[in-house]
């Protein structure tokens, strides 16, 4: 299963892209936007015969104008950029310290192929089947699943998981330093409607046309007061727009393998916001609704930005300038994607 | 881990229960409360060993009286009455075609101390973890969790699923009739808050002091017009009460190995009303709120036969017998309750 002509893997970097040596054989036949962050000056190597297109800083500015101050500088959400220039159907985005997994048998895991099933084949966010995807080779939907649920939804996501450095937050990552994620979980499962769930962006496939709009990473890094809940932040986003619309969000396989535990110090001081605000970001999450009049994602993503101004500026007046960046990044995204 | 004291087995049968044999070091510790199903006449050997009580047709007459109506005959859904007798705080029913699978390393499971593990751990139902059960060894809640929601919430019942023979409707079976479940998905998770599942009574533990009186599997069988909906039923009944009262429920492991299909034209018979019923009984669960001052399992449930008797009755008179069932099967659970 391959999507050559219609997939882009989108990847956020400070250095050389050697890690792509070891995904050459599952990644040189799909094109590559790099987001370089940090000093625009510095020279980025990509290993020969891969096909690619860089953006620094100078290149998001120069391309957005003012509202480039929608993306995040230091901060590994500047890749919802490369989400915005891709022309592809699909999107696949991969941290540059996560590495080729091996399955139980000890086979290479084709962690983009598996993305591919996933958002191929349709998500059942309506009712839980117990033996997980019931679209997958061997399974099926179990007694008592209704009949007419059975043809599921499309998939907008497609979340993948990790082994060796679990993807901890830095109080966890302090009081577990050793821990290290071996437990290889074969299934993949569609994440009900209503519920919500914390998206990693190390790993992660989706469906731009029908979600790129909400796949907004956020305000992250320099000049703001948190980082590391640019996925996050994304993902709550996405979830609910998902669940308005009818789209699917599904998680488990692929996993990669991820090398380098960040260090939990600097981790914390990005975080530490974050931690407290989330126990009201989260409850504003699950109680949003959005008007029945909202069916696109734009319109969504429009909406949930006037019901972050109006509910959590009095969490952090943070909330109202990420506000108006949602906004900026909706009006960035068609300008982007109307030139094309 | 084990609960000796704390725990029965109850196995519905109509056989001689050879298959308990292949369960002697897992099982022969605990109490077993053996429902006879079919002819009272036949005499039902058990493995020698093994500390039981064995109730008949002629049994369960004779304790509840009147009272009996509400408890199924010529079908699995007998079993609640074990429940029922049950003077313990914790159930593990299994049906007697069940086995002990391996694992994939070629070990014995030990489905009782893998429910006995889910129960005494907590769920998790308010927000999804990615990495499945945060409780289990080498597992934690991953960055972007509340940290208020780490705590979860008791867990009131156990999911095991099964190797071999999925537990497929007849349809399936039909279309299907060679699919065998292989593949071993390691992990246990807790099916969100406000999201129904197919709970199925081959494999299933529970704690009987959190949800016991909601466990009632309904009248099916002998004189009623369905068959094989009385896990679901019990499993649409709970779902929606311990959402209600906050518990939570757990699916994934154990296994076990189920030997042998049922046959799927026999299985039509007595599903085919319940496949087109059930396209409006799910929304009716799905849709069902209780009440605030609905504090016990009890309260909730009686609560659940009104709504039951006010919405299904359309579907089918069958819904109102049943909604009459259900209040029976309350006074006939405090009635033996109460003698203790």
């Amino acid at each position: 299963m391959s999507l050559k002509d219609e997939l882009d893997i989108v990847i956020p970097t400070i250095r050389n892209l050697d890690f792509l040596e070891m995904w050459r054989p599952f990644f040189q036949h799909y094109h590559l936007i790099i987001v370089q962050d940090g000093d625009p000056s510095k020279i980025i190597k990509v290993p020969e015969g891969f096909d690619y297109e860089l953006y620094n800083r100078n290149d998001i500015n120069r391309i957005l104008g003012a509202k480039a101050s929608c993306i995040s500088f230091k901060d590994s959400a500047c890749r919802c950029f490369g989400y915005m220039m891709s022309k592809k159907k699909y999107i696949y985005t991969i941290d540059d310290d996560c590495f080729v997994a091996k399955d139980p048998s000890g086979k290479d895991i084709n962690a983009l192929e598996q993305h591919i099933k996933n958002l191929l084949s349709p998500s059942t966010p309506h009712f839980f089947n117990t033996l997980y995807d019931p679209y997958c080779e061997g399974a099926d939907f179990v007694r008592g699943y209704p009949f007419s649920l059975r043809e599921g939804v499309p998939t907008a996501i497609s979340h993948g998981l990790w082994l060796n450095i679990p993807d901890y937050d830095a109080p966890t990552q302090l009081v577990k330093p050793a821990e290290r994620n071996t437990r290889y979980v074969n299934a993949v499962m569609t994440i009900p409607k209503g519920t919500l769930f914390p998206m990693c962006g190390m790993n992660l496939g989706f469906n731009r046309e029908l979600i790129g709009p909400a796949m907004y990473f956020g305000l992250m890094g320099d000049g703001q007061p948190i980082g590391r809940y640019d996925d996050m932040w994304a993902g709550w986003c996405c979830k609910v727009i998902c669940d308005h619309l009818g789209y699917g969000v599904k998680t488990g396989l692929p996993y990669i393998w991820h090398s380098k535990a960040s260090n939990p110090f600097v981790n914390l001081k990005k975080e530490y916001k974050g931690i407290f605000w989330q126990e009201e970001i989260i409850p504003f999450f699950q109680a949003s609704k959005l008007p029945k009049d909202c069916t696109t994602v734009e319109q969504c993503y429009i909406e949930l930005s006037k019901q972050v101004r109006e509910k959590l500026s009095s969490v952090d007046p943070y909330f109202e300038k990420l506000a108006d960046a949602m906004v900026t990044w909706i009006e960035a995204w068609r300008e982007v994607n109307s030139t094309k």
